[in-house]
Order: C-alpha cells, then sequence, then structure tokens
C-alpha cells in the first residue's frame, strides 16, 4: 500500500459514519497488516519505523473510539520484536495485526454470549445507536422471546439499520424518535448499549443520546448495562475529545445567525451504568461494575 | 357555518402539527364564535343547544392539550346565562367566545413578560419543541445578550422554525439534535419549555424529548422553568391520553416486523420542574412552584 493509497484509506476511515469502533479497529488492522505486507523497507529497524508512523497515524484517526488507538498501540509494541530478516519481520508484523484483529472479534463475540446468557427469556431490550456487538445480542436471543426498541439516533439514523436487521429475524421491533426514549425506557426489562470507549472512572462514551437513555432508565429503575470487548478500556485518566461531525448531517438549511452542532458521543457517567459486560464477564467484575 | 364546514375545520384542528395549544384553542374560539354567528336557530335554547354539540366536539379535539378543552368548557357555562332573543344570544355568545380568546393571548403574553424579567440579560436559555410563549420570552430579551439552544424536536423539526425566527432576531441560536440535549443542557444558564397541559400534581405534558431535557437539566444543575397561560392547568386529577400521530412523520421505509411508533408528547414529573411561569407569577405561586 503506498502513501497516496494509505491517506485515501485513512480518509476513509475517518469519514466512516457506519462502522462501529471495533469494526473501525478491525478496519485499521487489516490496513496495518497490508501496509507490513507491501512495505518496501530493506531493513528491519526501517520496517519497524515506517509501520510505527503508519500504527500513529492510524491510532490518532478517531479520538473518540478506543479500540483503534489501543489495538494500534499493541501492534506497535510488537513491533519492537520483529525478526532480524525483513521478510520475516513483514509476515510477523502482518500477522500480528491480523491476530490481534481476530482477538477483538472474539472478544466482542464473547462479551454478546454473556450478555445473551444475562438477558435470559422474554425480554424486551432498549438500545441506541447501532452496535454490531448488541446486534449479536439480539442474533444470540432472536428465538427465545427477545423484543427491541430502537431509537432512530439522529443524524444519520443508523437506529434504522439496525431495526430493519431486528425485524428480518422476527424480532418484534418498535422504531421512535429519540425524543420519545423518555416515554419508552420504562417498557423494556433492560437498556443495553455499546460503547466507543470505557473509561478507568467507569463511565462510557457512545454515540449522543445514550445519555439521555441512561438518565431516563435509571429514572424507571431500568438496569442499563454497556456491552463490549475490554480493548474499549481507555488506559489514560482523561476523557478523550467527543468527536465534531459535519453538521450538513442534520439537513437544516443556512439560517443565517445560527450555528449546527453535531456532537456524535456523550460520556454516560458511572452511575447510571448497572454493569459492564465484556469478554471477562458480565457484569464484568472490573471497574464500572456495580 | 354549516356542519360540513365545521366538520372539514374540526379535521384540520385535529390534524395540525405546526400550531401549539394555546394558538389551537385560539383557533377553536374563533370556529366558535363563527358557529353561533352563522347558527340557523330561531330560539335561545335551541342556540344553546347547538352551540353546547359544537363546544363539545372543539373541546375534545386534542386530549394532549387542555386549553382547548378548558376554554371551550368555560365557553359552554357561558351559554347557561345567554339573552332570550335569539339575535342578541348568538351576539352574545360569539362575542363571549372572541373575549376568551382574547384573554388567552393576554395572560400567554403576561406569562412571556414575567418570564423575560426572570431570566435577566445575557443569558442562554435551552429550550424544546417550538412554544409561541417562549418565542415571546426570546422576543422580549432580543436586545438583552439572550442565546438559544434549540433541538430539532422530531418527527417535523418544528424546532427548525424556531431557530429560524431566533437567527432573524440576532440572538445567537444553536441547532441540536434531540440526541445531543445531554451534551447541551449544562451549556445553558437555564431550560424554559412552553406545555400542551399542566397537571394538578405539578408536573407539565409538552412535546415529546421534554422530559429528557428536563433529566439532562436537573442532572447538571440547570433550573427547568415551563412558561405558559394557566388556561393550561388540567382540572381533572388523571393525566390525560397521550396523543399519538402518524408513524409515517419518522420517514422510515415499512420495514417488516418493525411498528413505529409517534407519541407526541411526553409528562415531566413535579420534581424535575423549578417552577411554572404563567401570567400569574414567574415561578407561580400556586401547584408547580418550589
Amino acid at each position: 500500500m503506498n502513501d497516496e493509497e494509505f491517506q485515501r484509506r485513512l480518509e476513509e476511515l475517518i469519514e466512516d459514519r457506519h462502522s462501529g469502533a471495533s469494526e473501525l479497529a478491525r478496519l485499521g488492522l487489516e490496513m496495518a497488516a497490508q501496509c507490513a505486507q507491501s512495505a518496501e523497507a530493506k531493513k528491519t529497524i526501517e520496517l519497524r519505523h515506517y509501520l510505527a508512523e503508519r500504527a500513529e497515524a492510524l491510532g490518532a484517526a478517531r479520538p473518540s473510539m478506543s479500540p483503534l488507538k489501543n489495538l494500534m498501540e499493541n501492534w506497535k509494541e510488537s513491533l519492537e520484536v520483529l525478526p532480524d530478516e525483513v521478510g520475516e519481520a513483514r509476515a510477523k508484523a502482518a500477522e500480528t495485526a491480523l491476530r490481534l484483529a481476530e482477538q477483538s472479534t472474539k472478544a466482542s463475540f464473547e462479551a454478546a454470549a454473556l450478555t445473551s446468557a444475562l438477558v435470559g427469556d422474554n425480554k424486551t431490550i432498549i438500545t441506541h445507536s447501532f452496535s454490531s456487538t448488541v446486534l449479536e445480542v439480539f442474533h444470540l436471543l432472536k428465538n427465545r422471546g427477545v423484543q427491541a426498541i430502537v431509537p432512530e439516533s439522529r443524524p444519520l439514523c443508523e437506529g434504522g439499520e439496525l431495526a430493519e436487521r431486528l425485524g428480518q429475524w422476527d424480532i418484534p421491533t418498535t422504531y421512535i424518535t429519540d425524543a420519545q426514549v423518555g416515554l419508552f425506557a420504562g417498557r423494556a426489562d433492560m437498556a443495553i448499549v455499546g460503547a466507543d470507549t470505557l473509561l478507568a472512572d467507569g463511565s462510557a462514551i457512545n454515540k449522543a443520546g445514550t445519555f439521555l437513555l441512561a438518565m431516563a432508565a435509571h429514572d424507571q429503575d431500568v438496569p442499563f448495562y454497556v456491552c463490549c470487548e475490554s480493548f474499549k478500556l481507555c488506559p489514560q485518566e482523561e476523557s478523550p475529545e467527543l468527536e465534531e461531525m459535519s453538521p450538513a448531517e442534520l439537513g437544516a438549511p443556512p439560517w443565517p445567525g445560527v450555528t449546527v452542532s453535531n456532537i456524535y458521543f456523550d460520556v454516560t457517567p458511572a452511575h447510571l451504568i448497572t454493569g459492564w459486560c465484556t469478554e471477562r464477564g458480565a457484569p464484568d467484575p472490573g471497574i464500572g461494575g456495580k
């Protein structure tokens, strides 16, 4: 993958509104593997330097999404112990990136499996946005009487994509505006959302509107779980930047004097979270579990 | 106004998504006045019976909106003391309807004036949906450094109409998705919303999403005021029906297995309301004030 191709695909990753944090991390690792395979470096030391730069660029692409950053850092660390022979080093670096992607996929699946066991039969789940891990929870429960309440998740309404998929699995699904979340939280047995980042203080970053759902669930004594792989845990203390996307996504005309804001993520504080459900347990006995 | 014309305009009132509760009440009173003026009754007793039926039909048209019901009941009561001469009775019934509409307009304006005095200079107000009374609050504050945060208010985005109007008055306005309300409530000095109905227990019915704003404001120690005329107080104990509108308003395709829900109103409980601001005071010293 030459510089031009890398920049183009990096831009695509930055602009991607469709994929969740885990999916983007895996896309990033696949790009990393391709960079390793196609690198023109003649010596391992050059290769290491070149791939470390790629890892940094990829790791910084989506500041609100920790798995991309975390997995790229893991990969960058693995570059320290590459074989001396450059061909072997290329193969090893590529293999490590793909293995990390596979670990992430497996962790997400295990988090979903543990969560589905926690939910049990004949339950109604309210969620927010589109999480591939939460989709897997519904998939595991589709013959066990599960029902869904799915808000639109403006501006791009990825809730619509989730609702469509659940309907195809014959899961009875109610699709609502984000503004109706206060009316519907109390009709669910539990709220389950994915996350883009888990923070060390037990809070979680996810698509804007998640915080409102958490408050509504808390108000109505509905348990609120965050279900995701533990690669989403952000190692640093301070909260990462909440990415702001193009105001044009709201579709508002250019009214004079009006600024359109499109912050994509919000932070749900730990006291509103009943527990994290990760591959390590549901609720995860670590930080975030009550 | 003949039966056919009355039915047509009643349907329009039921289908009206644009006008607020007070505006619809005034439209209803104007229809009542026209019914009185054009009634074919030969005796006052017949006129009274005919107009009482019209009042009942109009009062039942929008169950989530108390002023229409309340003002129609006031008008119906006034029919009990019409003059014996039928011409005079017609004129009196029409005049009473128009006087009630005028009282409602005056009460809304006074509520807005008292609220603007409460707000003071250089404040940022977050609101929800489009309230003509809240619009008047902004109008009174437009040269006093006021700023606005306005959510879309899906499905029909009447927040957009409010944002456009505020921008035209050079009020710096930030327009956001309903899902971003949790991110923005803490940036406001106070939240001010209108209401469709005030309930005897101190709670308020308003456009869906208001309850979420109230929770976010409470979480972030931002005072939350409900500003409206006191004709919106619902006399009965139990909460009126929360009207559900056409699912088509969400614009979702007909996904198999998915039910689209479009409940237009939610109930904000008294403990989340700092105070009501009505023409009787801001905060209203009656029920709802803390």
